[in-house]
């Protein structure tokens, strides 16, 4: 059987919240006590308790995981695959929340830093370089972010982004508009460089836009004004909320606008009509995160992505909005 | 300037690395060495780093928050609601997910008591007894069970199922079925109670089935034999699932059978029929739990919930499927 404070109690002649505190605040315990203590300690081979262990081993057996929206329904199934790939290795998996926020999401690093023994970082919005620093904390990879010398798991958006916009083009779309994310992400990015040289499409770029259906509906203005046929929108909850805005203005999808997002959430198999959208591999993304965490291994890994065919897109009406609103064209 | 772990270390002449193994794990440090740091400790008023002092203090300023599944969009909310009401505290929110196992969730309050101040429970799957047993080790407030002696925010979900099975008698309805959730759900049991005595109705109780939308599809075999023209389900998912399984039989929602769901989350206002549903306070919960938690107070908030009528509710069929089937009525 183990040994516990309550055997080293007895054999030093002290009260159990007396070898409790020699071990987890020495410094309030008398010396010639602390020294009795000890040595009992040492004689019967005991071992303090998880936590304290934890300060001894580096070893917590508790993992981090840093979203940038738990309500975003992209992360889930992220976090119960990275959550299932700990349990099965006998880790907790720790979730905490940025709200969007690069400073909410530096100091929960740094907190998770003396509570787990890694994070994986979904999404940052922190600079490479503030990252780069605050590896030196705690081992960490990162998921959608490329950063010099960090573990990394990417899924391929650029390529989704290039069949997503060849699909419209193939539907016959001209004047298509890209609607970018948050400022900071690397998804947006990868999704612009991937689209900017795509052939026979005239783009255009709008944003940032918040990654919310709020962010969506604020875009349909932008949409309009640019004579746009077809959309490849940040993620589906932005498709989803431009849908109502234009629904809300009497313009139709697919019939007038087509609409396509990234991510595949739930929610876009059943909105009217059901989303056109690029699949993220979330769950495999969420697995092999902590794979590389565990393993402590470096470099990086890149998951391709599926563009998945639904209802939001359709050949343009044939008079296109570009063509009746543009008067050079 | 605060004292570092360098101020110790320079004045007691031994390495950085030494100090913090005396504060950490003492038992590896020489007795008359672990004697000159701390004397020079307390000479200069070093205080160690923040889990060392969390272990002497008692605070970590961390909270910890546990849910049956992060997956279900019910919780984000009520997450999102008490990580707003902790931060605007100082606090971090950790989240911990159960997979709906109650041995987890054991584990996962037994984890986090070391590591926070206080936990959220949502939804426990253990049962009264062993939660009672857990509160010895952190002091914790409960959503949605009742439990003698522990803090509890409850969502009246009764008031709500009464609203429920009210408006479908109101729409012309007799034979109602009740769909129960997972077996300990104190929800589920709440729901049965308060609808029980309804009175013009004839209802069926079938259960348990799962959360989630695999759980509703199941029950439509249960629900199309007990001849049900209205359901009340456990939750908007459960909801959701039997309407998908129905519409695949060719049965028609709301034409042949009504469904009513629970929570109001999102995905529910973007289906097809849009869905009837009882809204729950989640965000409401969230703060108030962590609000309780704080100020550790004891007691009991029960929150209103909000009959939100939808698509999927309408009157029966003229020959209703009860009275078809059923050769005694």
């Amino acid at each position: 059987m183990a040994v516990t404070i309550r055997d080293v109690a007895g054999a030093s002649g002290v009260h159990v919240s007396t070898v409790s505190r020699t071990f987890s605040a020495p410094h309030l315990v008398n010396a010639a006590t602390r020294t009795r203590v000890l040595a009992a300690a040492d004689e019967l081979g005991y071992r303090p308790s998880r936590v304290a262990r934890a300060l001894t081993t580096g070893r917590t057996h508790n993992l981090g995981l840093i979203v940038a929206d738990i309500a975003n329904p992209f992360f889930p199934p992220l976090i119960k695959a990275a959550q299932a790939g700990a349990r099965s290795r006998d880790y907790h998996l720790f979730v905490a929340d940025t709200d969007e926020n690069p400073q909410v999401e530096e100091e929960l690093i740094q907190t998770f830093a003396k509570q787990v023994d890694g994070v994986v970082l979904c999404s940052p919005r922190l600079s490479n370089k503030a990252i780069g620093r605050l590896r030196e904390d705690v081992p960490f990879v990162v998921v959608n972010r490329r950063i010099e010398g960090v573990a990394a798991v990417l899924m391929d958006v650029g390529q989704g982004a290039r069949q997503a916009v060849e699909h419209l083009r193939e539907l016959g779309h001209r004047r298509v508009a890209v609607l970018t994310g948050p400022a900071g992400s690397w998804t947006g990015a990868e999704m612009c460089a991937a689209t900017a040289a795509a052939p026979g499409l005239d783009l255009t770029y709008l944003g940032p836009n918040a990654p919310t259906e709020n962010g969506g509906r604020s875009a349909a203005d932008a949409v309009l004004a640019a004579g746009a046929t077809g959309v490849l929108a940040y993620n589906d909850l932005v498709a989803m909320g431009l849908m109502d805005e234009l629904a809300a203005r009497g313009v139709r999808v697919p019939g007038d606008v087509s609409v396509i997002g990234v991510d595949d959430i739930v929610t876009g198999r059943h909105t009217r009509p059901r989303l056109t959208t690029i699949a993220m591999p979330t769950a495999a993304a969420g697995r092999t995160a902590v794979d590389l965490l565990l393993r402590e291994q470096a470099g990086t890994i890149t998951l391709a992505t599926t563009l998945v065919v639904r209802e939001s897109t359709a050949p343009p009406p044939p008079h296109t909005p570009s063509a009746a609103t543009d008067p050079a064209s």
